[in-house]
């Protein structure tokens, strides 16, 4: 399969344009990590691929966790003595604490004031904050807005409520040809901010919609999940099986206009890690690679020392580190279609590897072969070769049944594709022979997950 | 324990005049590798800790040297026609040449030249000159004093003994609960020289003081000795006991105002090396790492192939790289108060990391424990988190009993302590469980010294 | 042996300009892959050294190849209407394409451009250009040449022979007291080009010459041959005794005024790319080293991953990266006496450390050995060391019998020969034992070369 070929032969801003009208569908629903916004959000993704909603009671055990009461809200607002409603909820999601519990009461500026959030340097910007542990109950509003505020008796309404319900997560499961599968999970439960992670969403869902019905190698299963809490929650029922998790991607905050950030796995040296950096080194105008840290998004759940999943992040700008992150200046502005669609293609290029990453054996591998005699040298002695023929030379030098093709890209310097067109070429002459699956799964290092000896014989 | 928070809760300023009061008061005596100098110098040392003191007889084999005739002085001169004393040793230890055999007679100048040793680049400076090991005698001089000597016939005159007799040096052993021990090493031989090696004396006699009656994870050992001959003497005299050292540091020229210099043990990768380049890297202005060589002090012996000794050496300025080393210029105003302080500082922080660099494990290993319902995380959703949260969680991921409080330290960049109260906290609240010392004893990848299998067996 | 010692009592440019008559002897000669300028020109090594000539026959199966038909060449001309040779063999052996077909006819200059072969960038001069396994005749001039040809009937002439004979090759072997061998190995096929490859042809010659009739620790193998064809041909032929090549040097295109460049083998970290990179580092001006790639010289065919020898390529200018590469500008002026005789240097040089990298045992492993009782010290302490004694100190402390000469020469970054005379001295005073070669061969890490079971088990 050559899905990055294919993928090429598209529309790149088409892609965009489609990617940032589906975020602009989505934008307004007031997500949290559990309720009703994430359930429409689920369903919108489900118009486009295979998703299976699940849903998970209150009070469910997930590890040192609970699954929290669910959380719903019709509105909210504060009116001013006048009756005029100064924040309201209608206006942006962002404007309620996500989580409060529900209130209506009346109180002046100065006991109101403990309840409101905002960011000073940003004075035209609204924050956005959570409290889904601690019960408490808040508004988030602009600096300036604040500032207008007079003294005086303000009404306070939150119409949510938190009850017993359920976390709700979706699942896009592709399978393939081996069990094997590779994991690609985004968090659905930020209200309206577009690159944390609309942006991710939609790449995600685009990618699960670009692999269905296919051929393919390795099983896909996609996560659109809550952050932390869903995260956990799906490890906490998928114990057993997280074994089969060989690769793995966060996809997050990857519409805006910043270079692309790659967060390694906490085992640093992963496939994943090797083939997002060669996919980024060949494809990315700009990029960085970072080292793993234990702080970010769901691969914390993911590389927790338990599991040490070898799941990486990709981003474009890292959060915290841009001023709109966690604001209401992340907002469909602030993602463009053009890095959409690139975001998109870096994906695809990555799952183009993971699909070609065999090892192969040489089967003359005595002296090279004459690929002069089987049309796939040079005709003329003395000239230089070209990358074709030298993306020959590099697989049939280091397929010892040890290298596989992205350590010869790697090792050549070639792009990946170069050189697995090479090896399809001399496979198709006879010169190759792939390792079977099992064999190279043996001569892997794959880390069994959800198994650490050493931890648990202490207990 | 937390040494070093109690050590910086002390006046800095007035540990260091204390330090240098010390020196000065050692500072006249003229010490040799034996006789009395060194005797009265460790008498000093015993006023403050608890010294064992030990005579080796003359003539004592230790592996392929022999303990050297006793040397002593009472006075030395060189007298002009006039009867005046032109060279004095009343007036500096240094215008001897260390371990001059007795003379008393008269000569012509150029007759004497050839026992007298100037520097000629710096005339005003009077050299520090040995011959331990050849028969021979002589004096040190500014080259601005042998110009002023006229022709003539001189009187010379060593008052000096070379006999059977000792060699001494003193022990300071401080019992902890593990039989391990933390070598200090430090040379006492160096007549009045300020930095090489008073500085290291008093620091290391400082740091014996602070550690003294405290509840130690560790076994320390403070060695006072002539340097060469006095590591090889201890080394051969305690032979099979040498396993026992699991970290040690040679403490010498750390009082002048160079930034810090740590020459690494020559396995290059011990713990010791980790933790004091750690230490520097967190808490010195200006440092150098050096890779292990043969040649510098103590470390030689300690290092040599037969025990391979996982033993640095912490400097300021190296030995032979600055211009007062081994001169008259190397006095009490080369050291300096505040430098002496610090330098006892980072052997305290150095210290501080060797008996709180445990192994922990997890015990909620799958996914991220809720810490905020045990108020160890921040309270509000959306905001950054501080360096004490992120600690937590970098030991968290890495306590997989595998990765040592120094490991996570050097992987998150944060500094120990940090790390070190992250695990405290976590410990406490029941999160984390230490590896007990056998077992992470095994897991250590601790080279038997004094056993050398190979160089054995081929004798 | 001290080999490097005593090529350097001798005359360097006496010896340059030696090896560059023997270059200008060799030049006129019309080498190709088979025939009878190979022949000639391994006659005139033979005048040299003891070169045992090999005579392959036609149609003999090598791996994957065949020995082709002999060529074999008396005439060739391109003649205009008028009967003048406008292009004439006499006058250069590249102007004919190598390996050509013999023709005899007439045809317009239409229908012979497609024989021709130019240099548009470079008008001035022909290029060298083959055709070796696909059946074809061409000529090779300048591109002024082409220019000035009329329209008008031309009479081509190859007066070439293309028939069943043999491939030539060559061999020095010289014997040393371990079977195990050094293989130096050049490529002879090439015609009027000069440093590609007469300047490698005449130093390993030069080197041979050097190296017969001494008493020598590994066996030496020179090979002269054919490029690829001969490389592929004489593995073929031995491919079960190449196991005892330990170490190995294709030298190619080292006449020129380039820095060297040094292309380290498959393997990457051999004892001869430890070597060659030591020895660039202390000797020459100006040098890099480069990664293995599977596109060069012969060291395709011994890098091949059925055999992985450790053999890397020895060069000054790179092939193909300059602008002489491969056409009539690499001609007698080109290479330069000087720079012939510096390269015989550094081969010189790669032999003495092979001959001489053994590994030691300290004897006295247990503190340093006192060395001053054995002249082997300074006499005055106090003052610094040199590099002698430096020296030695290095050596005696790594000579556990796991750090080879080598290691210990890179480890103190001091210069091969300065470790090497330490470590005679110290073993002339009784401080030093050699590992014997068996034990020494146990410990290496050595490869055993044409065994590579993973590939052959999945045919």
């Amino acid at each position: 399969m050559r899905l990055l070929k294919e993928f090429d032969q598209k529309n790149l801003m088409e892609i965009g344009q489609e990617l940032h009208r589906f975020s602009t569908d989505l934008y307004p629903i007031c997500r949290s990590i559990t309720g009703d916004g994430i359930r429409r959000t689920l369903a919108a993704v489900q118009g486009r691929v295979r998703l299976k909603i699940s849903e998970v009671p209150t009070g469910t055990q997930v590890f040192d966790w609970t699954v929290p009461k669910e959380w719903n809200i019709r509105d909210a607002y504060i009116k001013d003595a006048r009756g005029k409603r100064v924040v309201d909820f209608q206006q942006s999601s962002l404007h309620v604490l996500n989580y409060s519990v529900p209130v209506h009461t009346k109180m002046g500026l100065g006991e109101l004031r403990s309840h409101l959030f905002t960011i000073p340097e940003h004075p035209d910007w609204i924050p956005y904050r959570t409290s889904y542990y601690q019960e408490n109950w808040g508004f988030c509003v602009s600096h300036n807005q604040l500032e207008t505020m007079e003294d005086g008796e303000y009404e306070v309404c939150i119409d949510s409520t938190l009850a017993d319900g359920h976390l709700t997560y979706g699942e896009c499961y592709l399978p393939g040809h081996l069990s094997d599968e590779v994991l690609i999970s985004c968090h659905v439960c930020h209200p309206s901010l577009a690159n944390d992670n609309l942006s991710g969403l939609v790449v995600a869902a685009a990618l699960a919609e670009l692999l269905s019905g296919r051929d393919l190698r390795y099983s896909y299963r996609f996560l659109f999940i809550p952050g932390t809490i869903g995260a956990i929650t799906w490890l906490a029922r998928n114990r057993d099986n997280v074994a089969r998790i060989c690769h793995g991607l966060v996809l997050t905050g990857i519409g805006d206009q910043s270079g692309f950030h790659y967060k390694k796995s906490r085992r640093g040296d992963a496939e994943i890690d090797h083939t997002v950096a060669h996919v980024l080194q060949h494809r990315a105008e700009s990029y960085e690679i970072l080292e793993f840290s234990p702080y970010g998004y769901d691969e914390r759940q993911y590389c927790s020392p338990g599991f040490d999943l070898p799941v990486g992040c990709l981003m474009r700008s890292v959060w915290g580190t841009f001023p709109e992150y966690h604001t209401s200046a992340d907002n469909l502005d602030f993602i463009k279609p053009q890095q959409l669609a690139q975001s998109l293609r870096v994906c695809t290029a990555v799952v183009d590897v993971l699909e070609n990453n065999r090892r192969y054996c040489n089967l003359k591998p005595y002296c090279e072969p004459q690929l002069g005699k089987r049309n796939l040298y040079r005709p003329t002695g003395g000239e230089a070769i070209g990358l074709e023929i030298n993306a020959r030379l590099w697989v049939l030098n280091l397929s010892d049944g040890e290298h596989s093709l992205l350590d010869i890209a790697q090792r050549s310097g070639l792009p990946f594709p170069a050189i697995s067109d090479a090896a399809d070429v001399l496979r198709d002459s006879g010169l190759l022979s792939v390792v079977p699956e099992d064999v190279a799964a043996e001569t892997q290092n794959r880390k069994v997950a959800g198994n650490v000896p050493k931890v648990t014989s202490l207990r």
